[in-house]
């Protein structure tokens, strides 16, 4: 910060831990095309690497977010607004239990530790705006047909109980002062560009996204499952809007149910048709994997995400949009 | 355990974790008159120390939750079933945050990984029933008339956000098969024996218990404020039934809203007067707490408990019955 009084015009250090990844990327190249706060916005990513001619920043750490001294050095920056990205994966936390709670648990919350060690050296000065992403992987079969705003986190992966977690702990951490933070519920991401990931999700991206690149994607599940999904675009947008929203309005509740679109598999080919064509659509070959219906069998289908329709998040309102989505964004660069 | 097939007969290995407390001690005395599992049942109770006088076990042991060393020697003698019932209180984990989240979080965690590092050694076949009593501070206001079975956690307090992620964990844990975990969310156990504690809830104990004994009580609260409440005979019978039954009928959520009593402090004081007259109320001082009026209006006020209904759980039908518990239990004692 500089000595001036207020905020407006000031420097303002913005830190995205997570920030090498595919959201992280979309995020930095939109803050790089229109600053969060102002002009002078400074823009440290954090991740374990970066890729080549990725998005642009005024720093790019590269380091791992259970390195208790790297997130010690990047937290005594004390960054006015810190977007926490960062964790080990849906699938990965679920086949190995002991990676996924030592990052998504322990280091999250040595990472809010260090965040209270900071707030305290500064006099209760410095109280930095926190966004986590978390994922509707919170919840946990049965469902209602629509999940509303009060609905019980009742996780069936692990991925999803350290998210609930961390959840907690943001909430726990803001209403003592120490952070103003909130946490989103992304909806599955969805075309994710690049390839396929360890998460158990990655196939809804991926029967799109190989077709539209001429090869061939597997589809592990029925046509039948029903799912909701953002664009990257709109994940970009949501960590924007919850990057300058006054947090007051969100109240004592600090995690929130995200818009998305509510489709079924059959749904999303049908667009894909619609837009490109039977030989594309042709790819798409049926190849039942057990493993990913059990676990995509425990997901939520559908909500009624009004608070944060409230709060002025926005996704797209069909999976035509999301597709299109793609093919501007990533498809033609 | 002995050498004989099965389980009937055979000794069973008893834990209660918190056993020196006032729970503790009703469920130990309980199960002194009663096994739990069969004649042959071995109690160890841990705590801090124990009451003189107490109930009767095969084993007092002296420790802290926190000490690695002392969890660690609880959990090598694998016991079948262990109850735990230990933590820093409400009114404490507030006032004290660092050491309400370094005993209800981290050293609770660090039990679970005792766990399954003892039941890694034992080649998967050790897997304890896991009893945990949480909390109805897990909910957090807003609340709808009755809370039902899929009402979302929303803490307000730290206490309350350090029992909910206990809940998450001991789903976790239980599903990756390491323990068989219930967290069971007692009402506010009332007319508790003895000597108030730091808990805010405290007075509603008071208002009944110093008068029934001839003292002053406080009320810091309004007469129309309804809480949700059942006897401490009640919670060893929770216990108790948590303890036996087949956790496979809870299904994949494994943490539990328990049956009790929903009643304004006026309802009460009218049931006080009904028991013991009003020479016995007249003892009752009313004396306005802002601290404890802000963390109370917080707090759940009715339940419709149906899941632990179905499964067989108990508790009084109404506050005349929670009086007399206290009046034949702890009173005439």
């Amino acid at each position: 910060m500089s000595d001036k009084d207020g905020k407006e015009g000031d420097m303002a250090k913005i830190l995205i831990i997570g920030g090498g990844g595919m959201v992280g990327q979309k995020f930095a190249t939109s803050l790089a095309d229109t600053p969060l706060l102002g002009p002078s916005d400074e823009i440290t990513l954090f991740d374990l690497g970066f890729p080549e001619g990725g998005a642009h920043a005024d720093h790019r750490i590269s380091g791992n977010v259970s390195d208790p001294l790297a997130i010690k050095q990047l937290v005594e920056d004390r960054p006015d607004v810190i977007f926490h990205l960062a964790s080990i994966v849906s699938g990965e936390a679920e086949s190995n239990f002991t990676l996924g709670w030592d990052v998504n648990g322990h280091a999250f919350w040595a990472f809010l530790e260090a965040v209270r060690a900071e707030h305290s050296a500064s006099d209760a000065l410095w109280r930095p705006r926190l966004i986590f992403t978390s994922s509707i992987a919170v919840f946990g079969a049965p469902y209602p047909e629509k999940i509303d705003d009060e609905f019980l986190s009742a996780p069936q992966t692990s991925y999803g109980a350290q998210k609930a977690i961390s959840e907690l702990l943001i909430s726990d951490y803001s209403r003592k002062g120490v952070i103003d933070g909130l946490a989103i519920r992304l909806p599955t991401i969805c075309v994710r560009p690049g390839k396929a990931n360890l998460a158990a999700s990655s196939f809804f991206s991926g029967i799109i996204r190989e077709p539209l690149n001429g090869a061939e994607a597997l589809l592990p599940v029925s046509t039948d499952v029903r799912h909701w999904h953002a664009s990257p675009r709109s994940a970009a947008g949501f960590l924007r809007h919850a990057g300058t929203l006054d947090l007051d309005l969100v109240g004592s509740r600090r995690a929130l149910n995200l818009p998305g679109v509510s489709c079924t598999v059959e749904e999303q080919i049908d667009a894909l048709r619609d837009i490109a064509g039977d030989d594309v659509v042709a790819l798409i070959r049926p190849e039942p994997d057990e493993t990913i219906i059990r676990i995509v069998k425990g997901w939520p289908r559908n909500f009624a995400p009004q608070r944060a329709i409230d709060l002025g998040f926005r996704a797209e309102s069909d999976f035509h949009q999301i597709i299109q989505t793609y093919i501007d964004d990533d498809l033609r660069r």
